[in-house]
């Protein structure tokens, strides 16, 4: 058999995974072989996923976290409309018929997943002309049986921040007796955030839920995603019974997990935050604007980079041309080049991609 | 900060997790960083994802197996009734008003999971006195709303198999119009099942769906369960659009994924499928016949095994006292002593085990 060689980073422009960080490389390394779904069987990874969940607190305003490290943001966002669908239904004094969920287009399309996997509604409105949900037409989807409003804080498309203290006051006035809750969707821009002036976590308005992924810009090793909430009650809704473990009950979607992907995410944590991660958000920052203006430069539509990522309308035949050199490049639904400034994603290699670009424009 | 240690396995006899093999070890490293969630970005990966689904159809009797390396047992069960379920709902003559999964009480409690997380019901009926579906009390719960007969080969709590043939007949004369399922779960139990002589795999019987988990006596690296289909049409009922990723659709559960995972499968299958599994599970098994027999020279009521598992009633004293001294243990539901013959069991730690059994029963 051929031996398959990974996949390297060196034209990955398109994920929003990265090199991990050697200090979470080496950490899952250790813990290969144990598993966090059974914590009372392996201590040591469930102290270590404990300090993760302490520390992505501490990152997101939230000091007295619950939560956990999950399989990854997708995992994370279906946890958030599961919990909530189970809360609402036990907590609201009518339970809604047909729960449905708020979101701005620029959702992602695990919400899309949610919605199959549970059988709530999902109600997607549009953006606004900077891509941010739009407040209106949020508002005029509300009714009395949503029971979710969710923001994105780093959109997958344009790294749009939407604003989350203004879709938690029309959240608090959604028409109805039953509550209706807020999840921010910080998968990938919740490790940027904190070193920007937006107002996206649990100390800036009334968040509920959160999703924010350490295997992301956080630098930690696949898989590790990050679930936070703000009440113990939200934990507690996802709880089934687990006869045969040592442990007695798990709210986790998944139930053995990987307990490489817990170890990692605690080393990136506390090796780089805070520091290490506001260095990493100013340097890839710092990247995305100077790609933008590169192809601004060049009389490309830019979107202007808010977190660091950038699209911009290229033509189809130069998309094509970079993507047959090798480029790991991949669209937007309305079909603009979209590149991610990972940890990966080197000032260097962005030279080299624009040099691709001015050469295949030719 | 103290460092923290991996637990050992030196004295855990509760998990159905294990050691890795080396090999899976190695490739496990090697992937850390890549992504099977977006096969398009991350090829490598995905073609070995492709090989491992190969490896483990020819495993379970079905030659053009359709499926993936899924995060562990509980998301290949989940997915397993969401398919079902979302092909009921499309292929019936009439949608299913209150689908319904009837499984024996032996069930894994992933079930639980999946019927909360997909609103589903799900009937749990009567074992025999051999820890076995009842066929009688499976019958008698089928009605024309029922979807799925979920048959579980290689229990949790005693390692028992469920006859499959027949739950299968059963499934194709439930009253109604609408087509009933059939699934699996050997999860644990699906990599000692080719050397026995039990019928529990897509060759043997109508399977529709499988849960085979590579991670636990498949000796791969967490995260690595499996999930197969026997018809493509029960993947596509699984799908969502991807709009941003350079693939287009997504059947898994989780988003992004485990490329370690995924590696350390396809390395472990290659490795070891068939002789490398048939030697352990030859040593696992004969393990498990000692500590049987030990056991029952001791007076205590044992069940017997049939794959390398052993349930025992032990006095709550002589538990709690085995506990104190350091060994991972656990217990059924009913209380007896439950003890997994996995890869990192050796027959030596079984020695000190009973000799601890020993020294507390005095």
């Amino acid at each position: 058999m051929q031996r398959a060689v990974p996949q390297e980073f060196d034209r990955v422009l398109s994920s929003m995974c990265t090199e991990p960080h050697p200090a979470a490389r080496e950490a899952a390394v250790r813990f290969l072989a144990t598993n966090p779904g059974d914590p009372a069987t392996y201590q040591s990874v469930a102290e270590l996923e404990n300090r993760a969940v302490d520390a992505l607190g501490e990152l997101t305003g939230l000091p007295e976290a619950h939560g956990y490290v999950a399989s990854g943001g997708t995992e994370a966002n279906i946890q958030a409309v599961r919990a909530t669908r189970n809360r609402a239904r036990d907590e609201w004094p009518d339970a809604p018929e047909t729960p449905n969920v708020v979101a701005p287009e620029s959702v992602h399309f695990s919400f899309q997943k949610a919605a199959d996997v549970l059988g709530v509604e999902l109600r997607t409105v549009p953006v606004d002309e900077e891509y941010r949900a739009d407040l209106d037409a949020v508002r005029a989807s509300l009714d009395a049986e949503t029971i979710l409003v969710v923001g994105v804080a780093g959109s997958t498309e344009y790294g749009r921040v939407d604003p989350i203290p203004e879709l938690a006051a029309l959240a608090d006035d959604t028409p109805g007796d039953g509550r209706t809750f807020v999840h921010v969707d910080a998968a990938w821009g919740g490790f940027a955030l904190p070193f920007t002036d937006h107002a996206w976590n649990f100390a800036h308005a009334d968040v509920d839920t959160m999703t924010i992924d350490p295997h992301k810009m956080g630098q930690a090793v696949v898989p590790a995603g990050g679930f936070l909430a703000r009440e113990r009650a939200t934990l507690d809704a996802l709880a089934v019974d687990t006869p045969y473990l040592e442990s007695t009950s798990q709210a986790t979607l998944t139930g053995t997990r990987s307990g490489a992907g817990v170890a990692g995410a605690a080393a990136a944590l506390e090796t780089l935050w805070p520091d290490g991660y506001r260095e990493q958000f100013e340097e890839s920052m710092a990247d995305a604007e100077w790609l933008a203006d590169e192809l601004r430069a060049r009389e490309f539509d830019v979107v202007d980079p808010e977190l660091p990522l950038v699209a911009a309308s290229i033509p189809d035949s130069l998309f094509d041309a970079l993507r047959d050199a090798g480029w790991r490049i991949s669209r937007t639904a309305t079909g603009e080049l979209r590149v991610v400034c990972m940890p990966h994603v080197t000032r260097e290699m962005l030279r080299q991609f624009v040099a691709d670009v001015d050469s295949f424009s030719n």
